[in-house]
């Protein structure tokens, strides 16, 4: 392994991450707010990467996939432990929650242990939405141009997907990804912030749910969330970003290729969208009451609906009031997630679809046990070791999802509350039910408890196999 | 596909079913009770049967896969429909109550809609414990050399376990394998009844035990369950023989062998143990109360958890009162279930142990793209095909089983009793938590619920392909 040149790589990394608390800088100095928090988080962050660039300078530059996950793995920690310094200078959280509050910021999770974010400044609760916009920026070149690579839970099948050329050489691929998927996510990102603000929100505002919106994040500057502002146009304008935000972002490149017609084709696009068609439906029904107006009760459902499937969290209504089928569809939605390559959680839908084919494959065979027919997606055959990486994909994150529920259920939580809290943590989703439902936050666990659900974030947003590679022995043998 | 063999079969089934019923209908006229709902079923059967067995003479013996699902298949939904009968006849029970507490029996669940017991003719009783005896010994035939033949779930690597002959004909093989297993069935099974004599049971009385611990079905002749004897010495016993009935049985007949080593280094008994163990630990430091005995803990948890994990279901303490994560272990144990090969339900010990294999495989390919490890059962190497059967497997268990759960849900039922009441009917348990607890009975569903527990036992029991395979279009096609 290179750990030289990882190090190096992550020493950057600081710089940079230290660089963007520019932002929120201006801002503390724009609304006359204090300056130190963000100050100080700088000049850590910007001495320690300058010693890691300065001293680590790399012998060689090549890299093995340990490597890729050393680096990936640390950069998602690194820059929790650099995010959580405002919260904990600013004197707002203690350290559990000021690393809680800022791993769930960075995994674009969403879930909050601030009671009252009215009472924080203003610059620290757009760094809380800046972080996640930040995690979501990650984790399109992550997803897209790392997993692959690293061949982790059938994502390898994206390898040929990346927009640019396919070349062996991480460094072109990477950069060349970077520009035009970023390019559509700042994009995307601004075009939110200004029709928001057009629909009546604050400029701070807008920004700050344009940011969290992208990131399919979920925190807003509402102790209510969204469902606050009490503005239809509003809601609707997030459910469009939640779903570009939930959408592969290799399709919004497509279409601005020009090639549409074969985005509308796409395998996973369509049965995204049924999912999306099936629970708004189920749920309008749900929330419908007599004399209420049709558009209304749909407009409701399709705000969960997609708030839950794209994993942004954001809530309109109290779900927890629903009936119990409503309620299972709300769990089964926050495990289902989004699309593959767009920044939402969960297992995402090319997993699920694939492995319906592989089952009614395997269907198949048993009629005809002679019969040669493999799973396909988009025309092509998927190879078997494909299909076993999604299979332990699926059982490492059930597996994980349930060691994280007996972690809750140990402190006395009840059933549902530990199952959701788990599930919401690894699926990087945000709300859950019983004790941290809709209108809750998660003040109220113990520090452990926060702890073992801010490690679900980051085993779910790196894909599981990332972090769990790491934890093998294996692992670090030379 | 050969449907005039098939309904041949199936005739005969009818006519050796309908004449185990001689058993309750000698129970009738011993305890001088009404004996005309058994000699009505045994008429009925023997008359349907018989014509079948009469008119549909065979032209070719020759089946294919899809005429073993369509054996099996019918075998248990006719023989449940049979088995209905003397419940109806007798006037106990409605024609709904009447197929559900039929197919809890022939399929060994255990759940039953019967608020008292003891008010029921005491041949029937006997009967409805007989009924799942049957099924056990059904069972084991299907499991062990049936399944292997049809490829389901990754059973083929039973191929070579099976004793006897390893012939290429089914005949042979299926007499064989059910002369030697089922010959232990019986004996363990007369072994229990003796013992559960000797311990203070009546001979009725222990009987009707011995019939549904060795089926690890789980109906008892008391309302609360095994409990209600207050004897140690029988709880003891009965956990003996629920674990021999948790163990595939061809470990038993390879230790009459004298190959008792061998068997000591099954990975999948291992497993099955380590799982005992564990869960007994935690149990027993759940149960334990301040001036209570150590051996009465010890004894209360370990007769859950083998009640559990074997999904026998019988119930000697109140496991709802239990803290959340002993509730949460309850419910991971009914989902494991038995061994494979064994009369036990669930998912089985060996698909999981060669989930976490496949898993650990996975882990290592990541660190290591370009090794090459397969997957190892018993020092061979388990071929690609069977581990995607497993996974397609494991994904359709948890499929049906929200199903489930969704359609108990919408019937206004909370989220504990849905998706327990579903775990519990598709991994042939009995018991569940909620609404459906150590203490509760099935009664309170309306019959839309009853008949699709009713309907998931079935898919549990005849490991979910057998059934789903003949929901296909193409399984009909010709």
């Amino acid at each position: 392994m290179n750990y030289r040149f990882s190090f190096y790589l992550l020493g950057w990394l600081l710089v940079f991450g230290g660089a963007f608390l520019g932002v929120p800088l201006a801002a503390a100095i724009l609304f006359h707010e204090p300056v130190l928090p963000f100050v100080g988080t700088i000049v850590l962050a910007g001495m320690a990467g300058g010693i890691m660039v300065w001293k680590l300078k790399p012998v060689s530059r090549r890299i093995h996939p340990r490597d890729g996950f050393l680096v990936v793995g640390g950069a998602w920690v690194l820059i929790s432990c650099v995010g959580a310094l405002p919260y904990l200078f600013s004197g707002s959280l203690g350290v559990v929650d000021a690393i809680f509050e800022s791993i769930s910021g960075i995994t674009t999770t969403g879930s909050t242990v601030i009671s009252d974010i009215t009472v924080l400044p203003r610059a620290l609760v757009l760094w809380r939405a800046m972080s996640q916009w930040l995690g979501g920026m990650g984790i399109i070149l992550f997803t897209i141009a790392i997993l692959p690579l690293l061949g982790i839970g059938g994502m390898q099948l994206f390898k040929a997907e990346v927009p640019g050329p396919v070349a062996d050489k991480l460094q072109p691929r990477l950069a060349n990804t970077a520009r035009s998927l970023w390019g559509i996510y700042v994009g995307l990102t601004a075009l939110e912030w200004v029709l928001l603000k057009l629909a009546g929100l604050s400029g701070y505002e807008a920004l700050c749910h344009a940011f969290t919106t992208l990131a399919t994040g979920g925190f807003s500057t509402r102790n209510t969330s969204v469902g606050e502002f009490g503005s239809p146009l509003v809601e609707w304008i997030i459910v469009f970003f939640m779903l570009c935000a939930g959408i592969n972002f290799v399709l919004h490149y497509k279409v601005l290729l020009g090639r549409g017609r074969e985005v509308l084709k796409d395998a996973e696009l369509r049965y995204f969208f049924t999912v999306v068609g099936g629970a708004t439906l189920l749920f309008t029904v749900v929330v419908h009451e007599p004399g209420m107006k049709f558009w209304d009760s749909l407009r409701l459902a399709a705000f969960q609906t997609v708030s839950l499937l794209t994993t942004t969290g954001y809530v309109t209504t109290d779900f927890e009031m629903w009936p119990t089928l409503a309620l299972m569809a709300v769990v089964v939605l926050l495990v289902l997630g989004g699309m593959s390559g767009s920044t939402g959680g969960g297992i995402k839908s090319l997993r699920t679809l694939l492995a319906m084919r592989s089952l009614r494959i395997t269907l198949h065979r048993l009629i005809h046990p002679h019969a040669v027919r493999p799973v396909k997606y988009g025309g092509v055959v998927v190879e078997e070791s494909v299909l076993s990486g999604i299979w332990a994909f699926l059982t490492a994150y059930m597996l994980l999802a349930l060691i994280g529920a007996f972690v809750v259920a140990a402190h006395g939580y009840d059933v549902v509350t530990s199952l959701t809290s788990s599930l919401t943590a690894i699926g990087n989703v945000g709300p859950g039910l019983g004790q941290i439902g809709a209108y809750d936050n998660f003040s109220h666990f113990p520090a452990l408890v926060k702890l073992v659900l801010a490690a679900l974030m980051l085993f779910g947003r790196l894909e599981i196999f990332t972090l769990l590679a790491m934890l093998t022995r294996e692992f670090w043998r030379r």
